[in-house]
């Protein structure tokens, strides 16, 4: 099996971090991307919390847990780092999480473009190669999470099922995520 | 016993609502007051969801149901009606909800003040005569709430517990609520 | 209107109580009566926990909270007063509860049947008169519960809307309750 | 490091299977034992709940899930098959269950004597040679359970971290379980 490699992140900004994040600067580490937006209900009651435990139950050198503001919607509400830094400090978000940088003209911006992500919330699985191995939009349990993370920590080569877990986009924000409205 | 008037609401916009919602127009009707901020947590899991099920549970023409967004904090992030706007649409909120009104210099914005809330989420009831009867800071079971709405609305004249019932403050969000900083 | 006055509890045993309770040793008070099953998920999970919340909530000498054990099936696993003794105590029960009396040849038992309860749990609310107001099957909210038991408590005559919220009985026992087998 | 090899089960009768579990018989697969009581309440709302979500995420040919009702008080309520099956038929559990046998005097059975496990609930994990990876009385989380089991399937070998993760035993069932009382 071949699995795809991912697109470098395209932000304009940092919080909780002195420096920018890259990718290429996790190679050697399983990456969680949390992909999100500050007035996505399924994020903050559900994928937001999640990435935490994750970051709390695995070894930093071992799991990086990044967050990604990728503001698809309401820009004049949610696209200020100002909104941002008060939305992290105030849901105790302590991991990284970068703004993903918009395009002229509005709708997903660069890095959920790359991804083709679906919405908010996505969660995204790479290896420690830098390679996409699960990328699901919607809400993912964490039994089946943290299975997922252990077998890439374990996963010396290759192998695992990999691929998009894809749900069906639907219109507007329910209690699984924000879909990217179609067209 | 004898209760306080409340004081008018000091606003400056409205949503949900095609005009402005003063107490005094909802005289008759028990009133239960939501002051809250969209980065409040505590707003976001418990207040809110609260005030849309007692919205849901009694007959709108006995219970009126109103929001106040109380920014003390995170102005830059809370500030915008846009940014509220996109929060009770994301969140499905559809009773009306005031932008209270700020003041110079930043801190407690004036209806706020006139209530001496001690922080978001802070729920006020009202009486069929517009009277302070409850005042919380903080986190309200759902099972004495729906009492103490119906205590009100069966009471014809006065009586009542009344008086607030205030909870410590304490420093920065935590699950209960936000408190202002005192001083 | 009128209301039907409840049927007078018909049980083999009680426990947390010294001496066997009635209806009629609980006039002038309102009553939640809380028909349960141990071995009913929605009873264990729900109902029981609601009732010890009331219990908490309004003054004993207002409002009376009583548990009655209606074994319907299995009984020879729930059916005996030593089970039903260490259920209460790992669960932390502290109301009275009753035995209903069983019925040659099994099924529901005699309580039961009186009060035509469809399954368990079953919510009895009883005003000062001991006339039964509300009667469902099922999982009820807690701010409507709270709203209903102040209108008893302020109910000096009369009045309410009373009658039985039906639940569909269905088969087998569900998150919302275990209802009785029809035929 | 070396790991302890589990001590045979020793049980009385088994529920949901055609015939008697032994951990011999599972060996080449990893195994989530879950040691509890149908009145333990932490079992009932937590560890109950999530053997079955494990039993539902990993494949049965890798991932073997077993319970053991491990009755150390209360043997007149719960010490029944028949009371057994009627809580396994109505919290819907599908998995293979054994009964623990009983000592002469009461007290600890003896596969949890064997194990001496200090309450309910217990989780055991077993690698795929049928030696003890992690004993641990209480509650835990589901991420990282689902880590440890992805360990476990991966561990081709030896390693890990292995040994008890105790937790200090408390007199009386409280959330996190039901402790064996010392002496």
């Amino acid at each position: 099996m071949k699995f795809s490699q991912a697109p470098e992140l395209q932000t304009t900004a940092w919080l909780n971090t002195d420096q920018a994040v890259t990718l290429q600067s996790l190679r050697g580490r399983v990456v969680v991307l949390e992909a999100f937006q500050m007035l996505c209900p399924g994020c903050v009651s559900h994928s937001l919390p999640q990435a935490k435990r994750v970051a709390e139950t695995f070894p930093p050198d071992q799991v990086a847990v990044i967050g990604l503001h990728t503001v698809f919607e309401h820009h004049e509400a949610q696209g200020s780092a100002a909104a941002l830094k008060a939305f992290l400090h105030e849901y105790r978000i302590g991991f990284p999480v970068g703004i993903d940088a918009p395009v002229d003209g509005g709708g997903p911006p660069r890095t959920m473009r790359a991804f083709n992500m679906q919405g908010t919330p996505t969660l995204v699985l790479l290896d420690r190669q830098g390679r996409i191995r699960k990328q699901m939009f919607g809400r993912e349990d964490d039994l089946r999470l943290g299975a997922e993370i252990m077998a890439l920590l374990n996963d010396a080569a290759h192998a695992g099922n990999g691929g998009a877990d894809e749900h069906p986009a639907t219109d507007g924000c329910d209690d699984s995520g924000c879909p990217v409205k179609p067209g």
